[in-house]
């Protein structure tokens, strides 16, 4: 069965740290860290491996030199093929100040950078990845030195080499690869909003926003709303799906499950409203994790099994 | 000619970053970072290596297997011979935040953790370099997990193998290590302060504590003082050598910088007053630089020349 391949060209390695209080002009000394390799595509690959996929997942992108270890060691106790190029420099860090008050500080670092001969092996290397896969799903943001259409490029290799692409990106590399036409794309509301210049605020103002980027040419459409669930549009067809948190532990990574979600019931070969169920059941279950983790499937099933999903009208 | 083994068994990543406010609670963007492979003995082995020891270079200990490349990386750029043994988990990061102002916030990391495996691997490496050794430089803390008195085990692997020691720790692991009578020993006032219960402030009390150390069996003693220089002493004689920085940029690494340059002395055949005035201009070059660097070889040169060295009255 064809894989699924996952690009992440910017990973990022999130460091969380725990201490009483941060006390600026001090010496803090953390009590606890936890470092999860992340990075978009990385998420959804290693989502997928812990829910069982049925086919091979495959991850690449870029990786920088100095800090890649913790990246690979998970990849490999995933289960997930590593096919990461090497860059010199680190991996950008993303540090994470959790206080004992859970305020939290962020501190996010600068990356590696890359140049054309790096573009050219990545192009080349999901060339070879996506001879073999269903679908490629391109993740994401784009390190310093990269082309602004990196994602346009790495689509147009994906579908030549006869991969269906997801795009999950945001801003300027989400506009450059919109250009190309992906299959499936899954921005937030936020996002799309940035996109079409607009505000959207719910699920109406989704619906409406679906349409216009259908009309681009994108047949399968997910809005991720937070608290109000998301749509998914898949041609002319919507339908709406919430549900709520059992416990209320970490953002991180709940947008990327979403996408996984999608992913493994394309996979499991559900229709529509089955697939908006279980994609949800995804990222309820990233939030009552610590970190991008998902629980067991006995609970990704139970939260599906609460997950609310209602047909909307098709499209004109 | 017989090498120099450093040996550091608790490393740290220095983590500088640069940005323009830290502002607690909320996203900091990190200008710039850093990153430079530390801990004691690899600044010590560093140091050696760039003012181009006479002999081979060896450095060993412990690192965290997820973040061991930019050591790695580090210790064959520098033509150090790379003997350390890997652990599972990460070497602990100091990350330093310095704000456009200069005020500086240190986040300091817990590290790996080891046990008596590694323990047992870490003295019979220690056994196999110290065999070729001249001297062995045992440096700073201990992980969690160590015995209390790992140095003075070292310290009797090494010296069974017919090599010098040299002891650089402070807290219970230079108590311990001391106990057990290394050759040479570099604490600062406050360290060695700590170690006999006394203030030393000065010279004078530097001169009274040496004595009391000497005692203990330790015929080398050098305590640095900050700003009033340091008092060497070897035998019934000492010196006292002070200099000015010619600027003043970070003390990262100036107490290593001072054993390097005395180790240095004694390779190139120098007597106590002449070792005395390298050290010291060594320690006067890592006051100039960013992070754990000397200047090149001339400028150290340049230092040496000015640095004031006084023979006070031997020890009764």
């Amino acid at each position: 069965m064809r894989s699924v391949v996952t690009v992440t060209p910017n990973p990022a390695l999130d460091l969380t740290t725990r201490l009483e209080l941060l006390t600026p002009g001090a010496v803090n000394r953390v009590r606890e860290a936890q470092e999860d390799p992340g990075g978009k595509g990385i998420n959804v690959a290693g989502f997928l491996s812990s829910q069982g996929a049925p086919v091979p997942v495959v991850a690449t992108g870029w990786l920088g030199e100095a800090n890649a270890a913790g990246f690979r060691a998970f990849l490999s106790a995933s289960g997930i093929a590593d096919r990461f190029l090497p860059v010199p420099g680190s991996t950008r860090t993303n540090v994470k100040i959790v206080e004992d008050d859970e305020r939290v500080t962020d501190l996010n670092f600068p990356g590696f950078a890359v140049d054309a001969a790096a573009e050219a092996a990545l192009l080349q290397a999901l060339r070879e990845a996506a001879a073999e896969a269903g679908w490629v799903a391109l993740c994401g943001s784009l390190p310093k030195g990269a082309s602004p259409d990196l994602h346009a490029r790495l689509l147009a290799e994906a579908r030549r080499a006869g991969a269906k692409v997801l795009l999950d990106a945001s801003g300027a590399p989400f506009a450059a690869g919109l250009a190309a036409g992906p299959d499936c794309i899954k921005p937030n509301g936020e996002e799309l909003g940035a996109l079409l210049g607009e505000r959207i605020e719910g699920v109406a103002d989704a619906v409406a926003a679906i349409g216009k980027v259908q009309a681009r040419g994108v047949r399968t459409v997910i809005v991720s709303l937070g608290a109000e669930g998301a749509v998914f549009a898949e041609g002319d067809k919507r339908v709406h799906a919430v549900g709520r948190p059992r416990v209320l532990r970490s953002t991180v990574g709940a947008g990327d499950a979403m996408v996984a979600g999608w992913l493994m019931g394309g996979l499991r070969g559900l229709d529509l409203a089955e697939r908006a169920r279980l994609a949800t059941a995804f990222s309820l279950g990233a939030l009552s994790t610590f970190g991008p983790r998902l629980p067991d499937a006995a609970e990704i099933a139970s939260l599906a099994n609460a997950v609310e999903v209602e047909a909307l009208p098709d499209a004109a």
